[in-house]
């Protein structure tokens, strides 16, 4: 250890929830192979086996992490089957995951994107569990990159082929109507669509209707407490998505939407 | 960065839950600014929109941290309106919020404290959003003052007023009687009150009655396991506050308070 | 503090949730008094008073960690009457927590382990409270330790003895059939019992029948991926104890199984 170098950074992003051991555990695994490694909690707290939570979760924090930030992504509901186990070298970050497209957004986020397959079995815990990668693969691999004990082709061969999921990016199917998708509602019930900002037109000075189930929704605001109680209007919001919100309301209760559901936005006069 | 310097501590409070990336993603602008940063995790379980919630956790947990600290505390209800951004010196500390009474209970403590409202755009993200200053208002700011890139002057004008919630004092309205109110239920149902254990008599030797709702509490304890199963009891608790509590047990759900719940203490015999 | 050292890592474990101010004021008082302490969540969540899971989750996560870690365990439900406060030195680690048992399984881990009595008023916070040993002894003999600034036996006397509980150890009652209980059941409702791997012959080539309530399991698999959806099956866990799971279900919600439940393991032929 340099006592002068900046100390690596390692995020943590998983399924494990708090209640159990497992992300105290690989932290412990973390700091035995990378002793100054600042580990990062990003989530635990994504929905049980939700791959699609745990890509929008990256894609959301890691634009906003310095370069070579390692990030460890656990979301692995096919944990000890043939599923094989990425790096990916992007946006001059390493994400760390199982190859279940759970890196999808990430990949999208950079054309330059370079993806391994982690097999070198050196650089696992020794007799690796088949339920539990997290501290016996992807944290010994994640703390061997921090600390520069392995460079990105020591962990395994170029992957040809990497896992990514439908779903994520909605589509302008003819002139002024777009057809998305619910890509996460967060703890205010706030409901994050995948409609682009950068890829919409101007809708503060538009006529529009957002149509999610048979609810409709005609009124911008440029935030909340723009808006009186109990109206649920759309604004561009910080995570660079079209979103639907309600003034210190639950929109996505309100309107009883979830994850996943269809979106349809319809641009009538721009 | 000088390496035998004591990394600076940046302390986080939010609404924010685990759930969601936003939690991580502030830790990122913290870190790009200010690698060397410690960045200790609060409580970011506040209940939504509560800022007698999260003016309480920081009005606890501040007087244990070492001079220097920079808190950040995100309850934002307001995000986005008019209301303004203040940085707090107080307590040799520094505190991070929205102005709208978040750090009333901060301020209570310090008469020497001042306030100055965060105008200084060029210590912001670049673009800030309408709904998310917690990534692009206040973490950069604090990064800027932990690490020593922006004196409290830098950040923006002094402050002529912040506000201030009224609802966290108990008043003595005549001799041997107090009305107060619930300032807090834990995670375990022990109801902490707002009568100051400095302005009450002694009450182990007192006889007394805490009415709360329809119920009244007239025993006294020094700790939880003093006290029989299914007793609801007084103490003075680890907050400096007169509690109630019950030998594990919920006592709160016991008795059916709530936060904000009025409380009155009639001291008989002192 | 010299630059070049590896900071000391000190690890908590607590039933505080993350709700309430209690963990970031343990934060507080820990780098006050050791500032260059790294400090590792690794459960706030384990549930209210249960000596059990605390004992569960330190017993998982220490060997991971590695020497010289300073664990804090707070579970603590006899907080402030007669109980006493233990440091144990075990696997050349540190545990501080109450005398309350919950140290059993790293006691079990380690036949040279050493226990002392936390006595030494010197290493608390001046005037502590009754009810929140965390910050005002925990917390500080921890930071002491950490730090250097105390040796285990500057913290009080050797201890004589120390709460061991009962109910972890299964038993080989004759020859094939061992009786048990539910160790513990995770965020993904695997069933953990505490059945011992090494303890036993290798299922995947045996016939036996695994007995919780009135269901039986008879299937064993390697890991989730490799059974069907809707079997509940046996498979040796990354605890190293036999679990009971299902692919992407939640077995003990599927089976109705809670924590403490019996369990009784039958090979018939191994």
């Amino acid at each position: 250890m340099q006592p002068s170098r900046i100390p690596p950074i390692i995020t943590l992003i998983t399924d494990f929830g708090f209640v159990d051991h497992y992300v105290g555990t690989m932290k412990g695994v973390l700091l035995s192979r990378c002793p100054d490694a600042r580990l990062i909690d990003i989530s635990h707290e994504i929905p049980a086996f939700s791959i699609h939570a745990g890509a929008y979760a990256i894609d959301q924090a890691a634009p906003y992490f310095p370069p070579g930030t390692v990030h460890v992504v656990v979301v692995d509901p096919g944990v000890g089957t043939e599923r094989k186990a990425i790096l990916v070298e992007a946006l001059e970050q390493y994400f760390i995951a199982p190859d279940n497209g759970v890196l999808s957004l990430i990949l999208a986020r950079d054309q330059n994107a370079k993806g391994y397959e982690i097999t070198n079995r050196d650089l696992w815990l020794p007799s690796p569990s088949s339920t539990f990668h997290g501290r016996d693969v992807f944290a010994p691999v994640a703390a061997a990159l921090a600390c520069g004990a392995a460079r990105p082709r020591n962990v395994g061969s170029f992957a040809s082929q990497i896992v990514r999921l439908a779903g994520f990016s909605a589509q302008q199917s003819e002139s002024g109507l777009w057809r998305g998708a619910v890509l996460s509602i967060d703890r205010f019930g706030n409901i994050i669509t995948n409609f682009k900002a950068s890829e919409l037109p101007i809708l503060e000075s538009s006529e529009f209707a957002l149509r999610v189930k048979d609810r409709e929704i005609t009124a911008f605001r440029k935030t909340f407490g723009d808006a009186p109680a109990g109206l649920c209007f759309a604004y561009f919001g910080s995570s660079g998505y079209l979103e639907i919100g309600a003034n210190q309301r639950n929109a996505a209760a309100d309107l009883g939407i979830k994850v996943g559901e269809a979106v349809t936005l319809r641009v009538t006069i721009g």
